[in-house]
Protein backbone atom coordinates (compact mmCIF):
# COMPACT_ATOMS: atom_id res chain seq x y z
CA UNK A 1 0.00 0.00 0.00
CA UNK A 2 0.99 3.90 -0.50
CA UNK A 3 0.09 5.58 2.62
CA UNK A 4 0.47 9.06 2.87
CA UNK A 5 -1.06 11.99 5.51
CA UNK A 6 -3.48 14.66 4.68
CA UNK A 7 -4.62 17.95 5.82
CA UNK A 8 -3.52 21.14 8.48
CA UNK A 9 -0.44 20.47 10.72
CA UNK A 10 -1.05 19.06 13.65
CA UNK A 11 -4.44 17.78 12.24
CA UNK A 12 -3.51 15.29 9.28
CA UNK A 13 -5.72 12.24 8.97
CA UNK A 14 -4.83 8.94 6.99
CA UNK A 15 -4.69 8.48 3.65
CA UNK A 16 -4.25 5.43 1.24
CA UNK A 17 -3.39 5.97 -2.48
CA UNK A 18 -4.56 2.81 -4.86
CA UNK A 19 -2.83 1.26 -7.64
CA UNK A 20 -5.28 3.79 -10.25
CA UNK A 21 -3.90 6.93 -8.31
CA UNK A 22 -7.01 7.48 -6.50
CA UNK A 23 -6.57 9.46 -3.30
CA UNK A 24 -9.11 7.75 -0.59
CA UNK A 25 -9.76 9.27 2.96
CA UNK A 26 -8.92 6.07 5.08
CA UNK A 27 -9.87 8.39 9.01
CA UNK A 28 -12.93 5.62 9.50
CA UNK A 29 -10.63 2.87 10.15
CA UNK A 30 -10.12 4.87 13.02
CA UNK A 31 -6.77 4.77 13.43
CA UNK A 32 -3.90 7.27 12.37
CA UNK A 33 -0.14 6.33 11.62
CA UNK A 34 1.49 6.01 14.68
CA UNK A 35 3.45 3.77 16.62
CA UNK A 36 0.20 1.86 17.96
CA UNK A 37 -0.82 1.50 14.29
CA UNK A 38 2.59 -0.27 13.56
CA UNK A 39 2.68 -2.11 16.91
CA UNK A 40 -1.43 -3.54 16.59
CA UNK A 41 -0.22 -5.16 12.88
CA UNK A 42 -2.13 -1.94 11.17
CA UNK A 43 -0.67 -2.31 8.00
CA UNK A 44 -2.40 -5.91 7.77
CA UNK A 45 -5.57 -4.44 9.42
CA UNK A 46 -5.68 -1.78 7.29
CA UNK A 47 -5.20 -3.80 3.72
CA UNK A 48 -7.85 -5.92 5.05
CA UNK A 49 -10.90 -3.13 6.01
CA UNK A 50 -10.23 -1.35 2.86
CA UNK A 51 -11.01 -4.53 0.97
CA UNK A 52 -14.10 -4.26 2.78
CA UNK A 53 -14.77 -0.31 2.89
CA UNK A 54 -12.60 1.34 0.27
CA UNK A 55 -16.23 2.10 -1.72
CA UNK A 56 -17.03 4.04 1.09
CA UNK A 57 -13.78 6.10 1.71
CA UNK A 58 -13.99 9.64 0.39
CA UNK A 59 -12.02 10.67 -2.28
CA UNK A 60 -9.54 12.86 -1.03
CA UNK A 61 -9.63 15.57 -4.43
CA UNK A 62 -8.08 18.84 -4.95
CA UNK A 63 -5.50 20.55 -3.86
CA UNK A 64 -4.00 19.49 -0.36
CA UNK A 65 -1.19 19.65 2.13
CA UNK A 66 0.58 16.31 2.80
CA UNK A 67 1.42 15.57 6.16
CA UNK A 68 4.72 13.60 7.16
CA UNK A 69 4.22 10.26 6.94
CA UNK A 70 4.22 8.76 10.24
CA UNK A 71 2.49 10.97 13.39
CA UNK A 72 5.30 11.40 15.99
CA UNK A 73 7.69 8.37 16.18
CA UNK A 74 9.69 8.11 19.14
CA UNK A 75 13.11 8.37 17.00
CA UNK A 76 14.28 9.87 14.15
CA UNK A 77 17.64 7.81 14.15
CA UNK A 78 19.90 9.42 11.11
CA UNK A 79 23.01 7.36 9.28
CA UNK A 80 25.98 9.42 8.35
CA UNK A 81 28.25 8.97 5.47
CA UNK A 82 26.74 6.14 4.49
CA UNK A 83 27.49 5.95 0.43
CA UNK A 84 31.29 6.22 -0.26
CA UNK A 85 31.30 9.42 -2.39
CA UNK A 86 29.51 11.78 0.31
CA UNK A 87 32.23 10.36 2.84
CA UNK A 88 34.92 11.34 0.55
CA UNK A 89 33.23 14.83 -0.40
CA UNK A 90 32.98 15.67 3.06
CA UNK A 91 36.22 14.93 3.77
CA UNK A 92 35.22 12.23 6.22
CA UNK A 93 37.31 7.96 6.23
CA UNK A 94 34.56 5.69 5.22
CA UNK A 95 33.34 4.62 9.01
CA UNK A 96 34.33 1.38 10.02
CA UNK A 97 30.61 0.79 11.28
CA UNK A 98 27.42 2.94 10.80
CA UNK A 99 28.17 6.61 12.21
CA UNK A 100 24.37 6.95 14.25
CA UNK A 101 22.74 10.32 14.77
CA UNK A 102 19.36 11.60 16.20
CA UNK A 103 17.03 14.47 14.74
CA UNK A 104 14.53 15.78 17.35
CA UNK A 105 11.03 14.61 16.21
CA UNK A 106 10.06 17.98 16.49
CA UNK A 107 11.70 18.69 13.42
CA UNK A 108 9.62 16.26 10.94
CA UNK A 109 7.18 18.05 8.55
CA UNK A 110 5.37 17.71 5.94
CA UNK A 111 6.91 16.77 2.60
CA UNK A 112 6.39 20.04 0.76
CA UNK A 113 5.99 22.04 3.37
CA UNK A 114 8.68 25.36 3.43
CA UNK A 115 12.17 24.64 4.93
CA UNK A 116 12.51 27.82 7.55
CA UNK A 117 16.27 28.75 7.48
CA UNK A 118 17.18 29.15 10.81
CA UNK A 119 17.54 32.79 12.35
CA UNK A 120 20.78 33.72 11.65
CA UNK A 121 21.59 30.64 9.61
CA UNK A 122 24.11 31.12 6.34
CA UNK A 123 24.92 27.20 5.85
CA UNK A 124 21.36 25.53 5.75
CA UNK A 125 22.15 22.13 3.44
CA UNK A 126 20.09 19.47 1.64
CA UNK A 127 20.29 15.59 2.05
CA UNK A 128 18.47 13.53 0.11
CA UNK A 129 17.95 10.34 2.15
CA UNK A 130 15.96 6.96 2.25
CA UNK A 131 14.03 6.43 5.28
CA UNK A 132 12.59 3.39 6.56
CA UNK A 133 9.96 3.34 9.18
CA UNK A 134 9.84 0.22 11.46
CA UNK A 135 7.05 -1.89 11.92
CA UNK A 136 7.77 -3.54 15.32
CA UNK A 137 9.80 -3.28 17.99
CA UNK A 138 13.46 -4.17 17.39
CA UNK A 139 16.22 -5.23 20.17
CA UNK A 140 18.80 -7.42 18.85
CA UNK A 141 17.89 -8.48 15.87
CA UNK A 142 19.99 -10.16 13.49
CA UNK A 143 20.85 -9.16 10.03
CA UNK A 144 18.79 -12.49 8.54
CA UNK A 145 16.04 -11.40 10.25
CA UNK A 146 15.88 -7.36 10.27
CA UNK A 147 14.17 -6.96 7.01
CA UNK A 148 11.03 -8.64 9.09
CA UNK A 149 11.04 -5.57 11.24
CA UNK A 150 10.47 -2.85 8.45
CA UNK A 151 7.03 -1.54 7.93
CA UNK A 152 7.82 0.38 4.76
CA UNK A 153 10.01 3.35 3.18
CA UNK A 154 9.85 7.21 2.08
CA UNK A 155 11.21 10.07 1.10
CA UNK A 156 12.91 12.22 3.89
CA UNK A 157 15.35 15.22 3.17
CA UNK A 158 17.34 15.29 6.16
CA UNK A 159 18.30 19.34 6.28
CA UNK A 160 21.51 20.14 8.60
CA UNK A 161 23.01 23.45 9.24
CA UNK A 162 26.62 22.83 8.46
CA UNK A 163 28.04 25.73 10.62
CA UNK A 164 25.65 24.07 13.66
CA UNK A 165 26.55 20.78 13.38
CA UNK A 166 30.43 21.19 12.67
CA UNK A 167 32.06 24.67 13.60
CA UNK A 168 31.02 24.74 17.23
CA UNK A 169 32.06 21.92 19.11
CA UNK A 170 30.08 18.99 20.47
CA UNK A 171 28.01 16.60 18.92
CA UNK A 172 25.93 16.95 15.50
CA UNK A 173 22.35 16.98 17.08
CA UNK A 174 22.05 21.26 17.02
CA UNK A 175 22.58 21.07 13.53
CA UNK A 176 20.25 18.85 13.06
CA UNK A 177 17.13 19.25 14.70
CA UNK A 178 16.00 22.39 13.69
CA UNK A 179 11.93 23.14 13.02
CA UNK A 180 11.00 22.19 9.39
CA UNK A 181 14.45 20.30 9.17
CA UNK A 182 12.72 16.76 8.46
CA UNK A 183 10.59 16.54 5.41
CA UNK A 184 8.67 13.40 5.60
CA UNK A 185 6.79 12.16 2.44
CA UNK A 186 4.92 12.00 0.62
CA UNK A 187 4.15 8.55 0.64
CA UNK A 188 4.84 5.20 2.88
CA UNK A 189 5.20 2.53 0.65
CA UNK A 190 4.46 -0.58 2.82
CA UNK A 191 7.26 -3.62 2.75
CA UNK A 192 4.87 -5.66 1.24
CA UNK A 193 5.01 -3.68 -2.08
CA UNK A 194 7.66 -4.79 -5.06
CA UNK A 195 10.29 -2.40 -4.32
CA UNK A 196 13.77 -3.09 -3.53
CA UNK A 197 15.04 -0.74 -1.36
CA UNK A 198 18.44 -1.64 -2.44
CA UNK A 199 17.92 -0.33 -5.99
CA UNK A 200 16.53 3.15 -6.30
CA UNK A 201 17.20 6.17 -8.14
CA UNK A 202 17.25 9.38 -5.60
CA UNK A 203 18.01 12.66 -6.98
CA UNK A 204 17.83 16.43 -5.48
CA UNK A 205 17.87 19.84 -7.54
CA UNK A 206 18.06 23.11 -6.30
CA UNK A 207 16.08 25.74 -8.19
CA UNK A 208 16.31 22.96 -11.23
CA UNK A 209 19.64 22.02 -10.98
CA UNK A 210 20.50 18.72 -10.15
CA UNK A 211 23.09 18.68 -7.50
CA UNK A 212 22.47 14.90 -5.96
CA UNK A 213 21.79 11.30 -8.25
CA UNK A 214 22.50 8.12 -7.37
CA UNK A 215 21.40 5.15 -6.23
CA UNK A 216 20.96 3.28 -2.76
CA UNK A 217 22.85 0.16 -4.34
CA UNK A 218 25.34 2.46 -3.43
CA UNK A 219 24.66 2.12 0.15
CA UNK A 220 28.09 0.94 2.24
CA UNK A 221 25.50 -0.25 5.32
CA UNK A 222 22.91 -1.44 3.60
CA UNK A 223 19.67 -1.88 5.53
CA UNK A 224 19.73 -5.30 7.36
CA UNK A 225 22.84 -4.07 8.51
CA UNK A 226 21.98 -0.75 10.04
CA UNK A 227 18.54 -2.47 11.83
CA UNK A 228 20.75 -4.95 13.21
CA UNK A 229 23.53 -2.34 14.35
CA UNK A 230 21.01 0.02 15.68
CA UNK A 231 18.80 -2.28 17.59
CA UNK A 232 22.04 -3.56 19.16
CA UNK A 233 22.29 -0.44 21.76
CA UNK A 234 18.72 0.80 21.44
CA UNK A 235 15.18 -0.81 21.21
CA UNK A 236 13.36 1.06 18.26
CA UNK A 237 10.20 1.05 18.67
CA UNK A 238 7.03 0.64 15.50
CA UNK A 239 6.78 3.91 13.77
CA UNK A 240 10.51 4.67 14.56
CA UNK A 241 11.92 6.25 11.59
CA UNK A 242 15.81 5.46 10.51
CA UNK A 243 17.59 7.77 7.36
CA UNK A 244 19.98 6.02 5.77
CA UNK A 245 22.48 8.62 4.93
CA UNK A 246 22.80 10.73 1.27
CA UNK A 247 24.84 10.45 -1.45
CA UNK A 248 27.10 12.77 -2.57
CA UNK A 249 26.03 16.58 -4.04
CA UNK A 250 25.42 18.25 -0.69
CA UNK A 251 25.95 22.00 -0.47
CA UNK A 252 29.25 21.21 1.61
CA UNK A 253 30.64 19.33 -1.10
CA UNK A 254 31.20 22.65 -3.18
CA UNK A 255 33.98 23.85 -3.63
CA UNK A 256 33.03 26.80 -2.24
CA UNK A 257 30.14 25.29 -0.28
CA UNK A 258 26.81 26.12 -1.38
CA UNK A 259 24.07 26.69 1.05
CA UNK A 260 20.22 27.59 0.98
CA UNK A 261 18.91 31.41 0.25
CA UNK A 262 15.62 32.55 1.41
CA UNK A 263 13.41 31.61 -2.04
CA UNK A 264 15.59 29.27 -3.00
CA UNK A 265 13.12 25.63 -3.98
CA UNK A 266 14.24 22.17 -2.95
CA UNK A 267 13.36 19.37 -5.25
CA UNK A 268 13.75 15.82 -4.43
CA UNK A 269 12.67 12.03 -5.06
CA UNK A 270 13.00 8.04 -4.72
CA UNK A 271 11.85 6.16 -7.57
CA UNK A 272 8.67 4.56 -6.47
CA UNK A 273 8.08 6.64 -3.30
CA UNK A 274 7.21 9.97 -4.98
CA UNK A 275 9.16 13.44 -4.88
CA UNK A 276 8.69 16.55 -2.96
CA UNK A 277 9.43 20.08 -2.93
CA UNK A 278 10.56 22.88 -0.09
CA UNK A 279 10.64 26.39 -0.74
CA UNK A 280 12.83 27.98 1.49
CA UNK A 281 12.00 30.86 3.73
CA UNK A 282 13.86 33.25 6.51
CA UNK A 283 12.93 32.30 9.73
CA UNK A 284 10.12 34.76 11.08
CA UNK A 285 8.98 35.15 14.82
CA UNK A 286 5.87 34.06 15.08
CA UNK B 1 3.96 19.73 44.14
CA UNK B 2 5.90 16.37 44.07
CA UNK B 3 4.42 14.78 41.29
CA UNK B 4 5.28 11.00 40.91
CA UNK B 5 4.05 8.41 38.81
CA UNK B 6 3.04 4.96 40.13
CA UNK B 7 2.54 1.38 38.95
CA UNK B 8 3.71 -1.23 36.72
CA UNK B 9 5.74 -0.35 33.56
CA UNK B 10 3.26 0.96 31.18
CA UNK B 11 0.45 1.15 32.91
CA UNK B 12 2.04 4.10 35.60
CA UNK B 13 -1.00 6.15 37.28
CA UNK B 14 -0.07 9.91 38.24
CA UNK B 15 0.23 10.99 41.88
CA UNK B 16 1.13 13.49 44.08
CA UNK B 17 2.93 13.42 47.12
CA UNK B 18 1.07 16.13 49.69
CA UNK B 19 3.35 17.59 52.20
CA UNK B 20 2.84 15.51 54.82
CA UNK B 21 4.44 12.69 52.51
CA UNK B 22 0.86 11.38 52.09
CA UNK B 23 0.98 9.60 48.35
CA UNK B 24 -2.63 10.23 46.81
CA UNK B 25 -3.50 9.05 43.10
CA UNK B 26 -4.91 11.41 41.21
CA UNK B 27 -5.96 9.34 38.08
CA UNK B 28 -9.31 10.98 38.69
CA UNK B 29 -8.04 14.55 37.77
CA UNK B 30 -7.91 12.44 33.96
CA UNK B 31 -4.71 13.29 32.76
CA UNK B 32 -1.29 11.78 32.98
CA UNK B 33 2.06 13.78 33.01
CA UNK B 34 2.68 14.13 29.27
CA UNK B 35 2.94 16.75 26.54
CA UNK B 36 -0.41 17.43 26.42
CA UNK B 37 -0.51 17.77 30.16
CA UNK B 38 1.84 20.69 30.47
CA UNK B 39 0.97 21.83 27.60
CA UNK B 40 -2.27 22.46 28.75
CA UNK B 41 -1.31 24.05 32.11
CA UNK B 42 -2.15 21.21 33.92
CA UNK B 43 0.30 21.28 36.97
CA UNK B 44 -1.66 24.53 37.79
CA UNK B 45 -4.88 23.05 36.91
CA UNK B 46 -4.25 19.93 38.67
CA UNK B 47 -3.31 21.81 41.78
CA UNK B 48 -6.80 23.71 41.85
CA UNK B 49 -8.21 20.07 41.54
CA UNK B 50 -6.71 18.70 44.54
CA UNK B 51 -7.78 21.88 46.72
CA UNK B 52 -11.06 20.89 45.78
CA UNK B 53 -10.77 16.62 45.51
CA UNK B 54 -7.91 15.44 47.37
CA UNK B 55 -10.28 14.03 50.82
CA UNK B 56 -11.65 12.05 48.14
CA UNK B 57 -8.23 10.89 46.24
CA UNK B 58 -6.86 7.28 46.97
CA UNK B 59 -4.19 6.96 49.11
CA UNK B 60 -1.25 4.80 47.72
CA UNK B 61 0.29 2.52 50.15
CA UNK B 62 2.14 -0.46 50.71
CA UNK B 63 4.97 -1.26 48.33
CA UNK B 64 4.45 -0.11 44.75
CA UNK B 65 6.93 0.55 41.98
CA UNK B 66 7.84 4.19 41.08
CA UNK B 67 7.43 4.79 37.10
CA UNK B 68 9.65 7.92 35.67
CA UNK B 69 7.71 10.95 36.13
CA UNK B 70 7.19 12.16 32.52
CA UNK B 71 5.18 10.24 30.07
CA UNK B 72 7.11 9.60 27.05
CA UNK B 73 8.23 12.83 26.34
CA UNK B 74 9.35 14.07 22.40
CA UNK B 75 13.50 14.68 23.62
CA UNK B 76 15.13 13.58 26.30
CA UNK B 77 18.27 15.88 26.08
CA UNK B 78 21.56 16.06 27.81
CA UNK B 79 24.46 18.28 28.34
CA UNK B 80 27.91 16.71 28.17
CA UNK B 81 30.81 18.37 30.78
CA UNK B 82 28.83 20.86 32.47
CA UNK B 83 30.84 20.49 35.65
CA UNK B 84 34.27 22.35 35.38
CA UNK B 85 35.77 18.85 37.47
CA UNK B 86 34.28 15.79 35.57
CA UNK B 87 35.35 17.72 32.49
CA UNK B 88 39.12 17.53 33.50
CA UNK B 89 38.37 13.93 34.26
CA UNK B 90 37.45 12.81 31.03
CA UNK B 91 40.46 14.62 29.89
CA UNK B 92 38.45 16.91 27.66
CA UNK B 93 38.31 21.23 27.31
CA UNK B 94 35.70 22.63 29.57
CA UNK B 95 33.53 23.66 26.26
CA UNK B 96 33.05 26.89 25.33
CA UNK B 97 29.15 26.19 24.85
CA UNK B 98 27.31 23.84 26.46
CA UNK B 99 27.79 20.61 24.67
CA UNK B 100 24.41 19.00 23.35
CA UNK B 101 23.67 14.86 22.60
CA UNK B 102 20.35 12.94 22.74
CA UNK B 103 19.07 9.84 24.58
CA UNK B 104 16.39 7.97 23.11
CA UNK B 105 12.82 8.28 24.98
CA UNK B 106 13.36 4.21 25.14
CA UNK B 107 15.98 4.69 27.37
CA UNK B 108 13.64 6.25 30.24
CA UNK B 109 12.68 3.72 32.85
CA UNK B 110 11.45 3.82 36.69
CA UNK B 111 14.19 5.38 39.14
CA UNK B 112 14.17 2.00 41.22
CA UNK B 113 13.70 -0.41 38.13
CA UNK B 114 17.21 -2.36 37.53
CA UNK B 115 19.55 -0.70 34.84
CA UNK B 116 20.34 -3.27 32.45
CA UNK B 117 23.84 -4.21 31.51
CA UNK B 118 23.61 -4.07 27.43
CA UNK B 119 24.88 -7.66 26.03
CA UNK B 120 28.31 -7.96 26.30
CA UNK B 121 29.12 -4.57 27.66
CA UNK B 122 31.85 -4.06 29.91
CA UNK B 123 31.97 -0.20 30.42
CA UNK B 124 27.99 0.40 32.12
CA UNK B 125 28.99 4.09 33.98
CA UNK B 126 26.76 6.51 35.91
CA UNK B 127 26.16 9.51 36.34
CA UNK B 128 23.70 11.48 38.71
CA UNK B 129 21.80 14.74 36.79
CA UNK B 130 19.56 17.27 37.88
CA UNK B 131 16.63 16.98 34.84
CA UNK B 132 14.79 19.97 34.03
CA UNK B 133 11.21 19.29 32.99
CA UNK B 134 9.73 21.90 30.30
CA UNK B 135 6.54 23.50 31.24
CA UNK B 136 5.92 25.18 27.59
CA UNK B 137 6.78 25.49 23.76
CA UNK B 138 9.57 26.92 23.82
CA UNK B 139 11.54 28.64 20.67
CA UNK B 140 14.16 31.30 20.42
CA UNK B 141 13.65 31.82 24.72
CA UNK B 142 16.24 34.87 25.55
CA UNK B 143 18.30 33.62 29.20
CA UNK B 144 15.99 36.37 30.90
CA UNK B 145 13.13 34.89 30.40
CA UNK B 146 13.74 31.18 30.51
CA UNK B 147 12.82 29.91 33.83
CA UNK B 148 9.64 30.80 32.68
CA UNK B 149 9.79 27.60 30.34
CA UNK B 150 10.32 25.45 33.58
CA UNK B 151 7.62 23.00 34.93
CA UNK B 152 10.04 21.13 37.36
CA UNK B 153 12.83 19.34 38.67
CA UNK B 154 13.45 15.29 38.68
CA UNK B 155 16.48 13.00 39.47
CA UNK B 156 18.35 11.35 36.32
CA UNK B 157 21.13 8.58 36.33
CA UNK B 158 22.21 9.57 32.85
CA UNK B 159 23.92 5.60 32.33
CA UNK B 160 26.56 5.55 29.56
CA UNK B 161 28.45 2.30 28.03
CA UNK B 162 31.67 4.21 27.65
CA UNK B 163 32.85 1.87 24.82
CA UNK B 164 29.49 2.28 22.29
CA UNK B 165 29.93 6.21 23.15
CA UNK B 166 33.65 6.81 22.74
CA UNK B 167 35.57 3.92 21.76
CA UNK B 168 33.78 3.04 17.99
CA UNK B 169 33.62 6.18 16.15
CA UNK B 170 30.62 8.61 15.36
CA UNK B 171 28.48 10.17 17.75
CA UNK B 172 27.87 9.86 21.70
CA UNK B 173 24.22 8.71 21.04
CA UNK B 174 24.42 4.58 20.63
CA UNK B 175 25.96 4.61 24.34
CA UNK B 176 23.67 6.56 25.80
CA UNK B 177 20.89 5.22 24.54
CA UNK B 178 20.41 1.81 25.42
CA UNK B 179 16.99 0.38 27.72
CA UNK B 180 16.73 1.35 31.12
CA UNK B 181 19.85 4.04 30.74
CA UNK B 182 17.83 6.79 32.09
CA UNK B 183 16.11 6.06 35.41
CA UNK B 184 14.09 9.12 35.91
CA UNK B 185 12.75 10.09 39.57
CA UNK B 186 11.38 9.79 41.39
CA UNK B 187 9.42 12.80 41.91
CA UNK B 188 8.93 15.75 39.10
CA UNK B 189 8.52 19.08 41.59
CA UNK B 190 7.08 21.55 39.88
CA UNK B 191 8.77 24.97 40.00
CA UNK B 192 6.77 27.05 41.90
CA UNK B 193 7.94 24.76 45.14
CA UNK B 194 10.90 26.59 47.05
CA UNK B 195 13.71 24.88 45.55
CA UNK B 196 16.37 26.84 44.15
CA UNK B 197 18.09 24.47 41.50
CA UNK B 198 21.22 26.22 41.04
CA UNK B 199 22.20 24.93 45.03
CA UNK B 200 21.66 21.52 45.23
CA UNK B 201 23.37 18.91 46.67
CA UNK B 202 23.88 15.64 44.74
CA UNK B 203 25.78 12.25 45.43
CA UNK B 204 25.83 9.12 43.79
CA UNK B 205 27.06 5.65 45.57
CA UNK B 206 27.88 2.54 44.16
CA UNK B 207 27.83 -0.23 46.72
CA UNK B 208 27.79 2.06 49.54
CA UNK B 209 30.81 3.50 48.47
CA UNK B 210 29.96 7.53 47.69
CA UNK B 211 32.09 8.29 43.87
CA UNK B 212 29.99 11.68 43.50
CA UNK B 213 29.58 14.34 45.61
CA UNK B 214 28.62 18.06 44.59
CA UNK B 215 26.49 20.63 44.09
CA UNK B 216 24.48 22.32 41.37
CA UNK B 217 26.04 25.82 41.98
CA UNK B 218 29.59 24.25 39.89
CA UNK B 219 27.45 24.41 36.73
CA UNK B 220 29.54 25.83 34.25
CA UNK B 221 26.51 26.76 32.30
CA UNK B 222 23.20 27.60 34.12
CA UNK B 223 20.15 26.42 33.14
CA UNK B 224 18.63 29.70 31.95
CA UNK B 225 21.35 29.71 29.51
CA UNK B 226 20.66 26.20 28.39
CA UNK B 227 16.96 26.58 27.89
CA UNK B 228 17.98 29.34 25.72
CA UNK B 229 20.96 28.19 23.69
CA UNK B 230 19.01 24.99 23.28
CA UNK B 231 15.85 26.81 22.38
CA UNK B 232 18.42 27.99 19.67
CA UNK B 233 18.65 24.90 17.96
CA UNK B 234 14.88 22.72 18.03
CA UNK B 235 11.88 24.12 19.33
CA UNK B 236 11.32 22.45 23.17
CA UNK B 237 8.25 21.12 23.83
CA UNK B 238 6.15 20.90 27.21
CA UNK B 239 7.23 17.48 28.99
CA UNK B 240 10.49 17.71 26.96
CA UNK B 241 13.40 16.68 29.53
CA UNK B 242 16.67 17.96 29.58
CA UNK B 243 19.19 16.61 31.90
CA UNK B 244 22.05 19.06 33.21
CA UNK B 245 25.64 17.30 33.34
CA UNK B 246 27.17 15.24 35.39
CA UNK B 247 29.63 15.98 38.69
CA UNK B 248 33.46 14.22 38.70
CA UNK B 249 33.42 10.88 40.09
CA UNK B 250 31.68 8.72 36.82
CA UNK B 251 33.40 5.46 36.41
CA UNK B 252 35.39 6.63 33.41
CA UNK B 253 37.26 9.11 35.58
CA UNK B 254 38.65 6.76 37.79
CA UNK B 255 42.54 4.98 37.46
CA UNK B 256 41.77 2.37 36.27
CA UNK B 257 38.27 3.46 35.26
CA UNK B 258 35.35 1.67 37.34
CA UNK B 259 32.64 0.27 35.61
CA UNK B 260 29.38 -1.69 36.98
CA UNK B 261 29.02 -5.35 36.91
CA UNK B 262 25.72 -7.12 37.34
CA UNK B 263 25.12 -7.24 41.12
CA UNK B 264 26.25 -3.80 41.71
CA UNK B 265 24.02 -1.34 43.80
CA UNK B 266 23.70 2.27 42.63
CA UNK B 267 22.48 4.79 44.72
CA UNK B 268 21.62 8.28 44.08
CA UNK B 269 19.93 11.14 44.90
CA UNK B 270 19.47 15.54 44.54
CA UNK B 271 18.48 17.46 47.57
CA UNK B 272 14.80 17.91 47.70
CA UNK B 273 14.23 15.97 44.59
CA UNK B 274 14.42 12.30 46.47
CA UNK B 275 16.86 9.57 45.76
CA UNK B 276 16.52 6.69 43.78
CA UNK B 277 18.47 3.10 43.42
CA UNK B 278 19.37 0.72 40.40
CA UNK B 279 20.66 -2.94 40.64
CA UNK B 280 22.54 -4.09 37.61
CA UNK B 281 22.11 -6.62 36.08
CA UNK B 282 23.02 -8.64 32.83
CA UNK B 283 21.41 -8.84 29.52
CA UNK B 284 19.23 -11.86 29.34
CA UNK B 285 17.53 -12.36 25.65
CA UNK B 286 13.30 -12.12 26.59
Amino acid sequence: MRLFRFGPEGEEKPGVELQDGTALDVSAFGQDYDEDFFAGDGVRKLGAWLEQHKDNCPVVEGEFRFGPVVKRPSKLICIGLNYAKHAAESGMDVPKEPVVFFKATSSITGPNDPVIIPRGSEKTDWEVELAVVIGKKASYVNKEEAMDYVAGYALHNDYSERAYQLERGGQWVRGKSCDTFAPLGPYLVTADEKLDPHHLNLWLKVNGETLQNSNTSDFIFDIPTVISHLSEFMTLLPGDVISTGTPAGVGLGFQPPRYLKAGDVVELGIEGLGSSRQEAVAYKAK
